[in-house]
This record gives structure tokens, sequence and C-alpha cells, in this order.
């Protein structure tokens, strides 16, 4: 099974648990040799969409717009994807994909304190301007508010503590100063969510020299 | 002339430049004796509004609903405010009030920079996480995109200058260590700009811990 068939149960499961499972349209029977291509559409589907918001604003992009810009008729659209409130939800679920396997490493207490928060804030970076993370930052749950977007919200709150326990530990090991680590983790999550309002992926500055001056910057101030 | 009639003024003015002048009622005559009081109605409409558009968002908020929370008839909002999009941009002048002095002060060269970027991020938080700086950060110029909103964005980029402007100072007289004058305000304004979208008045932390904590960080990281 794909990466992309696993989400979409995932979506569908996550939207059963909501009671808004009447809302989707079953999936068509399809022959299995048009899967891939079936989903290649969709993901180009999000992606565009993802983009559309990003960049208009969640309000201003009509399902009519995303079809438009993704080439297909909008009754063509209804095949892939069941509203805009769903697409969006895929597109935030989408922004977290990968990043269950990066809050796991960060237990292993093998790897120094300093490193771990490194990588978590280079691969967090990296998520986060990719085309679905940027809608996550640039859009956010808010939209999906009325079905509750308690998903999002938990998850972002899984990357918070997983943040505010890497500097309890450095506390505790007397590598890092004294500090609350509810604000360090909220200068550094404010740091890296602003990210995408204002980089721009023509400029001459890289994710990863940001990245690398914030870090370098914020160990370097926590160092006991 | 009270400080906000002078923002009034400066209002249609910068209205009057964006050829949105046509668009604004003209305020009636009104004898002296009832101007405080009409300027007392003006705020308290721009803050019911600008505390709606960040709790709602601005498109969930209409005219009829900010004239319900304060207590008068939408008509009557008319004799007040002109649009939607005026009381948007008033608010988000509003939110720059006192910053042109803060930026001057920032140019005193006799007072030693990390004192001043202190001072810099500690009165930008007290402005930031007040009715109207969170409707800056919460709602932004974005809705005004249509009718220009380059005097907002003018602003932003004065204070993100300034910043930069202080910690180039600091790199030539050797206190702070070379880094990315760009890259390391992205890092100051992200930290403060993230901070309306979690923290609660009713927390167990104040705004001045949360600028203590954020400014001892950045410093002690940027000592050269």
């Amino acid at each position: 099974m794909s990466e992309l068939e696993t989400e979409k149960i995932e979506v569908t499961e996550n939207f059963k648990e909501r009671g808004l499972v009447a809302k989707i349209r079953q999936p068509r029977k399809r022959r299995p040799s048009t899967d891939a291509r079936h989903e290649d559409k969709r993901l180009l589907i999000l992606t565009t969409a993802a983009e559309l918001f990003s960049t208009l604003g969640y309000e201003a992009t009509s399902l009519d717009l995303i079809a438009e810009h993704v080439g297909i008729h909008k009754a063509t659209l209804y095949h892939y994807i069941s509203n805009k409130e769903s697409i969006l939800l895929e597109c935030l679920q989408l922004s977290f994909k990968d990043l269950d396997v990066l809050i796991e490493e960060m237990h292993n207490k093998k790897v120094c304190v300093f490193e771990r928060l490194i990588k978590f804030a280079s691969s967090l970076a990296i998520a986060q301007n990719n085309v679905f993370g940027r809608c996550m930052l640039l859009v956010g749950a808010r939209p999906l508010d009325v079905y509750s977007s308690d998903e999002i919200r938990k998850f972002q709150r899984r990357l918070d503590l997983t943040v505010r326990a890497l500097i309890e530990e450095g506390i505790a090991d007397g590598k890092i100063r004294p500090c609350s680590p509810r604000i360090i983790s909220s200068m550094l999550f404010g740091a890296l969510n602003w990210v995408p309002r204002w980089y721009k992926e023509d400029s001459k500055i890289t994710i990863s020299e940001i990245t690398d001056t914030f870090m370098d910057t914020m160990i370097n101030g926590l160092r006991a």
C-alpha cells in the first residue's frame, strides 16, 4: 500500500471519528492499474490547493479555482476529494508527515541534547517550508474549527512538549542553565514558524543557513 | 487636538493618497461638546472590532456583529466609521502607536546596544499584546491587499531595519559576534510575533517574563 493510500485511509477514519463521514463521497471502484494515476492526480490536487491556500488565503480559494489550476473540470474534482474542508485537513495532516519519526528520535538520550535540538529544528524547518508546511503555518486549522481541529492542535502540542522535554533534560543534566522550558520552546517555535512568512526560495540564503544561525545563537545562549 | 483626532486625520489622508476618499463618508458636523463622547465611542468601536477580528477572524466578523457587540444599531455605526476595511486599517495603524518614538530611541548610541535591543523587544512585546497589536499579528494586512497595504508593510520593514542596524552596530563594535543581522532580526521578530498566538493574559507568566527570557538567551548567544 502506498504512503498516500495509508494517509487517505487515516483521513477517512479521522472524519469517521468526527461523524463527518456522511459528507465524504466513497471513492469509486477502480481497476488496480488506474490506482497510481489516481493517487498522482490526488496529490497534484492537494499540492495545488495548498499553494493556493497559502498564497490567496483559504476563504479566497474556491474549488472552481483549484480545479482550474489543476486543469480539470470541477465535477471531476469530486472523484478525488469531497469538499474544501477535507482538502485543507489533508494538507495539514501531510504537513506532519515524517514528524512522528523525528519526535521518536528525540527520546534517544545517547545523543547529546544540543545535537538533538539541532536535528529537531533543522528537520522541522524543512517540513515547515514545503508546500504543506507553509499551508499549515500560513492558513492553519482555524477554518476547520467548526469541525473541531483537535487532531492538528494535539500534534502541535506534541511538538511543543518534545522541545520542552529536551530543555528540561538539559537543565537536569547541567548542560543548560536554569530557564523556563515553556518560554524557550515558544521562542524556538516562534522563530521557526515565522520563516514561511518572510523566506523566499529564490533568496540568497537557504533554510539550513537560517536554522544553523537560530540554533547557534540559541544553544550558545542556553549553555550552562 | 486629541491623539485620536490626529490619527483620524492621518487615516483620512492615507485613504486620500490611495484614492479611497470617495468611499469615506464625511463626518457630520458636531457641536464641540459632543466631540469627546464621539471619539470615545469611535475608540470603543475600533477596540471591539479588533477583538472580534482577532478572535473570530476578519472574514467571520460582520459590521452587524460589531454593532451588536458595541450595543448600537448598524446604521449608527456609519456615523463613526465608513466600512470594514477602514476599521481594520485604523486598528493596524493604532497598533503602531508610539513605535515611532521607540525607533527614534534606538539611534541613541550613548546607550549600550544590548540595552537598546532589550528596550526595543520589551516595548514591542507590550504593543503587540494589546488589543490592536494582537489584531495586527493575528489578522494582519492581507484583507487590505486589494486596497494596497503598503503603509503597514513599510512600517514593519522599518521595525526590521531598526533591529538589523542594532545588530550591525554591535558587530562593528565587537560586542556581537559575526552573524547575519537579517537572520537574527527574523529570529527576534518570529519569537515576539508568535507570542499573541499562544499567550493568555490569565496565565501564570507575564509578557515581561517572556521578553526577559527571550532577550537573556538571545544576548547571551550573540555576545562576542
